[in-house]
């Protein structure tokens, strides 16, 4: 698109922020001229947070989740209980079930669901590091905690199936989450609830 | 607010992203967590324009639109009729102008409307500086060019006031109704407007 705002940087910032999701055009203007409009603190202070979270933030070599370089802060803390791991789709999931305060083991961050449908096969999941984690002996309990949808029992059922030869329980989040709704819209109350009663899990549930 | 994503750096991006307009932790969150599984670049780039935009960009000492130091593309195209000034509320009112391609002046941003009640008052607003430039006898039409609304109105008759004196024509928007508009949902004071001001028919306007 030629915007031509009369400023290369004006126009470079506009198109850098319209290539963030949710973000159209109309929306990064307002948002280059809104720091544009503010003291330059504040255009400082959002870039560099960026550039630095980027440069600083890995991911952790144990559950996937991020990190600030080594172990993550939960596989990091010694209160945890690392004999019981929940499963999840994504670091978002991992913030949405810290906030319930119900789970005190560690994760395991898938980094998707198995989906045909959007070529995601399993190969390209952290499932292979997650059997080899119950392999090594060092789990109880695997909490299968992925959104209630098509996707995610495609996901329960094929690593269900991959662990069950490991002598480790395996549950699956209480459906007290409404079918089809994605996890991180669930409500805290329900979602711990779920975590509580947790139940086996059980083919063609 | 305790976030605690097990990352200060995760933090401090998600907080400062929150702190543009529109924009919810929420869906700071997830901006942020887009840019982590991004490649490194992505970021890098969104974080770099912001920051160069910051420092580049200045105001016209004219106009007061964006520039990138000294006059801006507009002041300093010598193909611009200089004699004919359009004054409008901000730098974005100025972009729409110049995607119609019907204005060939000059512009003069004001930087806000008068509003009593949002403790604007004409001293915050760049209305010296275009007495000045009116009075200096280098513009010979001033387009008042504001918002039909009543802080639009209230300006546009504080800068007739403050220009009456000085041998300058001076001209506002036609009010009108909106092409594609159905004429029903036009409000009586525009329609009653647009027929006291209505026009000779001409084919193929």
């Amino acid at each position: 698109m030629n915007q031509s705002y009369n400023s290369v940087l004006l126009d470079t910032a506009v198109a850098e922020l319209a290539k963030l999701p949710g973000i159209g055009h109309k929306t990064a203007l307002r948002l280059a001229l809104h720091l544009l409009r503010k003291e330059p603190e504040t255009a400082m202070a959002l870039g560099n947070a960026i550039i630095e979270m980027r440069k600083g933030v890995s991911y952790c070599p144990v559950c996937h989740n991020i990190s600030e370089g080594g172990l993550c802060g939960i596989c990091g803390d010694s209160h945890r209980d690392t004999r019981t791991v929940c499963v999840v789709e994504n670091v978002k999931d991992v913030i949405t079930i810290e906030r319930t305060h119900e789970h005190h083991g560690l994760y395991h961050v898938l980094g998707g669901l198995i989906s045909p449908l959007d070529g995601i096969a399993p190969s390209d999941l952290e499932i292979e590091s997650l059997v080899s984690r119950v392999a090594s002996g060092s789990v109880d309990e695997v909490i299968l905690a992925l959104s209630p949808t098509m996707e995610g029992d495609t996901t329960n059922f094929y690593i269900y199936r991959k662990l069950s030869d490991l002598p480790v329980k395996i549950t699956v989040l209480a459906r007290g989450v409404s079918i089809g709704n994605e996890l991180e819209y669930t409500d805290e109350l329900t979602l711990g609830r779920s975590i509580l009663n947790r139940t086996p899990f059980v083919e063609n549930d």
